[in-house]
């Protein structure tokens, strides 16, 4: 095992204990952990995870997403304080899909949410993470489960809407909240396919800006969301407009949440929570085993050799496929 | 080989060549060929296929999606016979995710579809497929290919509407029409998430039912269309009013299918010919890793077991992918 990934802990063991411990260096580390692209990195990730497993599940798992510039940060400022005014620890994961951020963005998230970031009772952190999309949602999952064994009871992940992202978002959190901006008209045409359905409560942002286009937006969205199907027998989609600004309508918001959350509707939680581990199962399985046949040498060679001739309407998929899944084969030990 | 398989011919080479001269007996075996799911098929069915690669991809490739009930066969049959007045050979594939299709459902279709169904120029062919939705995508492309080697320069395929299944669907044929019935309040409602961004025209059938309703429905789609992105950057999804009982809107209808298969247009139908390519490599090479993991006994002990341990809190799911994976190898030859 490498165990210069942990310093400056000697042991998984001695990691566990500090974060169980509330201790924020040893969160940060864990999570760095988690993020590794190191390839001896992941015995050691497999050890952290399955040590801290009998501590997590605890939060309340909230996804905030929307397009950039439609208030997400100061969305998350406002409503965190809510939150830690009612004694809850929050912790924040900055997901940005095109991977973009930088080193400096930690200052950016800092800035974006000042209010928050000094708090004891909050933790703030954007991910580094440039894998691919899939790869995201994995980590993601992980890092809520260390927030989780910190004893963080809110953990809040940040993501900038696009169709995929959004999917995933929805397998990864158990409240899905969308932010839009007011101009409706723009705004909502600029939206991805897919995000929409996936919302849980939809905020329409910035309200401080124009009433009457604010109130346009909330009677439009309201008007969609009536043509989908609810995602929960037990839930329907509620669109809450806000002023993060001046804090307009973040106690009804906050008081959504809290009906979302409710112990009468924990059974339809923990059925979405099961659904989520056995398709992330699933979704595991599908990308690991992709992940092997792309690391061996011989079979990419093949891949992208037919890949050429599918293009070039000389193979079939199938057949290719089929090609080169004839390679593999199992050994039991 | 298991030439049983191929009575009354005796080799693929005699079945392409009466194939390719338009036999329609060659076309009913070809494509139960492709459906078989019979485990000595595979290199029959490999060997049919690529035989027919150069003779295939010259067809308007058309889904047909909607609720149970919704008229997609009567818009097939009426949409269908103006077809046929200008010189064009249909195919008709019905695919029914739900594998409700007996095999009296022959008769039902020749029933629906009582004027397309007596003509020389058009083929229909209920599948009887039983697999899961990725399965079932799989065969309607490859029966496609067929139709198509079959000189068929127009292959529709009609499946009932559900989440999966138009997704699929839009990774199968260029166009995809979604037929609604008038009454929008309940029928848009119905739909289920996803099916509408698929949509490249929206039929509202059945306008001679209730005038004042469809021209709501038509109404309510326009608007609601106007909130999601554009599939393609050279084509905004239509809405068009249909009779099919008395005809009204068919011309229309067919105009718009044109204008969609316009020359103009190659460029970007192309694109989206390739793109599909490469996805359905893709997700075949995903679904062949698993079906091998699933033939294995002693893996499938292993997946049940450890789903087991993952709903119990007791193993994570990427963890127990590893482990799976672990018994990977690579023979080369």
């Amino acid at each position: 095992m490498n165990v210069t990934l942990l310093k400056p802990y000697h042991s998984i063991q001695e990691l566990v204990r500090e974060l169980v411990n509330g201790n924020r260096r040893a969160l940060a580390k864990a999570i760095s952990l988690v993020e590794s692209t190191h390839p001896t990195s992941e015995p050691l990730r497999n050890e952290l995870l399955e040590s801290i497993l009998p501590y997590t599940g605890n939060s309340m798992r909230i996804g905030i997403t929307g397009s950039p510039g439609a208030g997400k940060s100061s969305l998350i400022e406002a409503l965190g304080m809510r939150m830690i005014a009612d004694g809850y620890r929050l912790a924040v994961l900055a997901v940005d899909p095109a991977a973009t951020h930088s080193g400096g963005s930690i200052l950016g998230d800092k800035l974006r949410m000042s209010g928050l970031s000094t708090r004891d009772q909050v933790f703030i952190r954007p991910s580094s993470n440039r894998g691919s999309q899939g790869v995201l949602a994995l980590r993601t999952r992980e890092s809520i489960l260390v927030c989780e064994a910190a004893g963080y009871n809110v953990v809040m992940v940040e993501t900038v809407g696009s169709g995929q992202a959004d999917t995933d978002l929805d397998d990864v959190v158990d409240l899905v909240i969308l932010a839009c901006l007011p101009n409706a008209g723009d705004e909502i045409q600029g939206l991805k396919r897919g995000i929409m359905e996936c919302a849980d409560i939809i905020v329409v942002t910035k309200a401080d800006l124009d009433q009457k286009a604010t109130h346009h937006a909330a009677i439009t969205l309201r008007s969609v969301l009536r043509l989908f199907r609810p995602k929960f027998p037990d839930w329907n989609t509620v669109v809450v407009v806000v002023s993060s600004l001046h804090g307009d309508g973040i106690e009804t918001l906050w008081q959504e949440c809290v009906r979302f959350f409710a112990p009468t509707r924990a059974k339809t939680r923990n059925c979405n929570r099961r659904f989520q581990l056995l398709r992330w199962f699933d979704q595991a399985l599908r990308q690991q085993c992709i992940t092997f046949l792309q690391q061996n040498n011989f079979l990419q060679d093949q891949i992208e050799k037919y890949r050429y001739a599918i293009e070039q309407d000389k193979l079939l998929p199938s057949h290719a496929a089929q090609k080169i899944v004839s390679h593999l084969c199992i050994c039991r030990d």
